[in-house]
């Protein structure tokens, strides 16, 4: 007797159901070296139906073990109608996160590094197709309001750029993260010389970005990219001179 | 020269802005005795016309200090409302993490003991209030399907159950757990002795649950509070078989 | 039958066995207030000779339930016995983690705001006790070399400091931290006028510290503390510059 | 002028300085496939003497770029010898913590799927090298008091048993995780279909084990072993009928 397959009574269809918290490995397109390994953590879920009792589970591992080193980009659709012709769901989601390296130049000594940043693929298939890249970029962010007010100095901070995209054609990572590390007083690295260290820091120096300001300047490049139908952008600056974080957040819908 | 006030020209209104992530005590209502104090994760949000470069920051967190020692669930439209005065707002977001204790007794031995959920305040004020409570609940999950198969014993863990409400009337935090914490195979507790332990042990038994019957069994009884207008229910089970988790989500608005 | 009292016969002492991650509301002594309500994170284990198959789990919360509301610094030796006692154990351990909060003044408005230390109690009994308390502590960093090669500006970044000790007579967790504040190049506020931004800045800018600074600087008002017969010191510093931290860590054993 | 190499004249030496929490792919190897790519987050420190100011943070990330994608377990000794002599330490320590793969087979149905199980390094080279190798490892357990006391069920929970070891020749990951999996009620995997399922629940209540049994089951197998000569080994139960853990650790060293 198959207990997910017994009849529910209770007329209640389910929105989401599935696994979470999968750890696997991947390997994602890369615009520099045509592709690169990582591990992603990832969630997978369909709707059930108000008559069944229950999904099937192991369907979903079974899924996932099926284009082992092929989960890609360009996989996802067809993972998820896999996932809807396995699991007789009408909507599949597949959500995934995982590090992505990208070799940074430094920039007076040409030092080169890895630097990581976290990205997200989320993915749904109904009668549509609807794709969100995310990624979460570091920047160095310098107070405008600290700089004005002080003989010298200005206080600055890490701060983590979050900005999830729709577009319409393909788009690399790549392009997307150059487009928000502009957006604050200058970004980081993993290796910085001597002659970067003063490049770095006075390029802050001329650039103080309020919390508010990194996302008006990501909101004009990102209204500016045809490709990019909807977007949001979050900044959080894990301020030096507080314990808590700034944050400011906007999110646009273009209607191309 | 105030920085924050200077004139924006970029003509990008700012939906969110404001601070994250301040940890704060706080006093919470309480069904029995009358209140308890706990500490708060704190973020604190308004929106910004396209014409201010900034927001002031200092001013969030004079408003907590204002009504510190009194940040309970019946100011938080007194906070928003001065938030929105404060710093010229048309909207406030005040969003609110903390441990809250209930004195649990054992089924059986009559044995009380303190047990802690994580509860979310989460209210904006624009033209209208919105007020969002939410409350994790740790409930045991038997799965029906190893019952079923097995010639004896079943998998059972740990689950966490998330609700979120919308309501009209008053409602206590102890109400909404109560009612969550009959959808899974058995509540849990802090102090069990070996009667209570027996009695546990085989409620679950007699009770398999799958993740889906969580959601849908919570779907019920949310549908017949009549108080709650909105919600959402979750429930992940940390599977005792698996490394990662089952999950289910059902979300419903109420259109009285 | 009692299971856990069989005899086991594998010949293997446990040297700690208990319950990790209980969440308890304690009340910790103030140095300003007389005390303050805060909600800690408590692990408590004993050993279990090789004789006994198991301990007793549910003791272990029936002892925290005993000491409700009394679980201070002063009742740590009191809990220790007793978890001794009640388990028939020769060493007990309890570990406790906090938030714990100080009312600070702003350097120059003198604007008064609660701000959130973490606190660790780490106390075992066995032949004696023996008490570790430990504190993190938020400061600004600026870095010595940036402000050096830069014509303007320098980059800091909020750093956590990490001090745990062993001490003769009783210390005030507020001492504590006014002692490792002072090793940064500023210590943080959770509330700052313009005033006290200017002060913060310019401060922190001509008290360059590197990571190595400050568990340096730590170490000799450590040494400093006759009251203090060992510590340890860390300090990590979120580089603005960089996505990985700058870090440094100190151990000294004073032979008083 | 380089800040770092000017005189401190505080005469304090320190323990351990460098970078922490850095991101980097590695390459490790692999019982089955020879070598899998994963993401290590990794921490490199050393030593410095009491007259140095500061030591050179940038050569750090240059001597991981330098081994970029051969950062393998047989390099160890060989990064930290050129961390000692690019640094001018007498001592030096390389962290890191990484999600390893390895392919499980369903223990009925013969389903293959692939399982992360997390994995530490943790080197130093002073006059001798030190290598421990850490593994944690998902397992199941069933209470025997809740299975003795009931009249049917017994309760079961995802457990973290976490082993580290020091040893002598060589030792493969999958060598170590076997030998903990076995020591559990069950192991776990992340595809069981129904005979499995079947399998799995009954085999977990035909094998009871306490947090006790677990740490002391392991410390038999590890005294076992003469290629190790230390260990530590712990194990957390997520209890199903609480919301804290049961928890239990021994720590040995053979002297052989």
């Amino acid at each position: 007797p198959d207990v997910q397959l017994s009849r529910d009574t209770r007329n209640i269809p389910i929105g989401k159901v599935g696994v979470k918290d999968i750890s696997y490995p991947i390997v994602v397109m890369d615009k520099n070296r045509s592709f690169q390994s990582t591990v992603a953590r990832i969630n997978m879920y369909v709707d059930l139906p108000h008559h069944f009792k229950g999904t099937h589970m192991s369907r979903f591992v079974e899924i996932l073990n099926t284009y082992r080193e092929k989960i890609a980009l360009d996989k996802m659709e067809t993972i998820l109608a896999k996932m809807k012709e396995k699991l007789g769901a009408s909507s599949a989601h597949l959500e995934m996160e995982f590090p992505y390296f990208i070799e940074k130049t430094a920039p007076v000594s040409g030092a080169k590094s890895l630097m990581e940043y976290t990205c997200t693929f989320s993915a749904t298939l109904s009668d549509h197709f609807d794709f969100v890249l995310g990624v979460k970029v570091p920047v160095t962010s310098l107070c405008p309001c600290s700089r004005e007010l002080s003989a010298y100095g200005a206080h600055n901070q890490r701060s983590i750029m979050t900005v999830q995209v729709r577009y319409n054609e393909f788009l690399w990572i790549e392009d997307l993260i150059e487009c928000i590390e502009a957006c604050g007083s200058s970004p980081v690295y993993s290796l910085l010389k001597r002659e970067d260290e003063k490049f770095v820091t006075e390029r802050a120096y001329e650039n103080p970005r309020f919390v508010e300001d990194m996302v008006r300047d990501a909101t004009v490049r990102l209204l500016a990219m045809d490709n990019i139908s909807w977007f949001s952008v979050e900044a959080e600056n894990f301020e030096s001179i507080h314990k808590h974080s700034a944050y400011a957040a906007i999110e646009r819908s273009k209607n191309i």
